[in-house]
């Protein structure tokens, strides 16, 4: 009866909805199915059916109904309770969290991940098989520029899309989950943005994400 | 008073605004700004100060706030007279409707822009300083292949994200107006996209996106 997330428990994408699920107390609706990325488990015909881009997380609810990409997750598990935290409640808050998640996806977590799947090994060969490395670099380059941004941002604001915690956190928490797997640090200098993943590595639900799945917590 | 709309009377990713103004009656509440795409007025330092991203559309709320992105701002008009009809009431229409708008991003709308920027001449040489063929080729070849995706979509549901219009909708419709714009015709044997569509481009809120920033219109 429960929920299944298909992830892969250390991916940066999955870790956005590992985080949403623990900020919103649902862990314990949900079943972790692990869907191998290194294997590229996430492009075969039969996962490809669950999700047409073939990306990880994937949500199946139990009607059988599949909602991919983090973001449409995000809203669903966001507005089960009837009392929206992560996507905002008024109609300039929701603007402002969808604005500064699309742009942390754009800016940082799409830019990191193009970076590793076409200018590094990524996955391996057998799962890369096209890679456009020059491409991959100027990725890199955009999500090192995005970093800066960022780092403006949160210089004024404690949180990426203001006063509160939101989705826009989890997007920027999942682009620099992502930096640190391809050695990407952000920069000396951007001391705001480094302080703030600093405060956001301290909430049990960035820092749990992991072990989340393990068994020994699934009887919770 | 009015909310301002930065935007390209022609322009895909303008349309989605503009077709969710008009489907939400809110036409009358904005005052519509043009920002010239092919003399790179999108580019200049001022318009960034606006969206670090350089992209159009940008909302301009009345207390001076942008927000920029489709997703972001067809939320934000969605939710202003407090009953959405774009972007889903329940969970699992939130959660399917942004997941098919994502997708008709990634597969369709966003694939095509990457190919007119970067295998095409695009907006000219003064506004493209970068450009990567290959990886545009690429893009447009993963768009022939969204083409195909939603129309199996379409063949067993009248709308995108179900039995009902929305964002979803939108956003493929972006993705077929700037086909049009780049020649990428729709497959003839792509039958039950092109019937949606025919319907689609039928809706006034379609057919008048255009023209509803003239002179003429704007005292409605």
């Amino acid at each position: 009866m429960a929920m299944k997330i298909y992830d892969w428990p250390t991916g940066p994408y999955p870790a956005r909805i590992r985080i949403a699920l623990a900020e919103k107390a649902q862990r314990s609706r949900v079943q972790f199915v692990s869907v191998d990325l290194w294997k590229g488990e996430h492009k075969t015909p039969e996962f490809l059916a669950k999700n047409y881009s073939g990306t990880l997380p994937v949500l199946e609810l139990d009607d059988g109904t599949f909602i991919a990409e983090c973001t449409a997750i995000t809203e669903y598990l966001d507005a089960l309770d009837g009392a929206p935290t992560l996507t905002g409640r008024t109609p300039r808050e929701k603007g402002l969290i969808h604005m500064m998640s699309k742009r942390a996806e754009l800016e940082l977590l799409d830019a990191i991940s193009v970076y590793f799947h076409h200018a590094t090994p990524g996955l391996g060969p057998d799962v890369e098989i096209y890679q456009n490395a020059e491409w991959g670099f100027r990725q890199r380059d955009k999500a090192l520029k995005g970093m800066h941004y960022f780092d403006g941002i949160l210089k004024t604001q404690p949180f990426v899309a203001g006063e509160v915690f939101s989705m826009a956190d989890i997007t920027v928490i999942g682009g620099l989950i992502f930096a640190g797997l391809v050695e990407l640090p952000v920069p000396a200098e951007c001391e705001a943005l480094q302080a703030w993943y600093a405060r956001m590595q301290e909430r049990p639900s960035v820092k749990n994400r992991v072990t989340m799945s393990e068994p020994a917590e699934a009887s919770v």
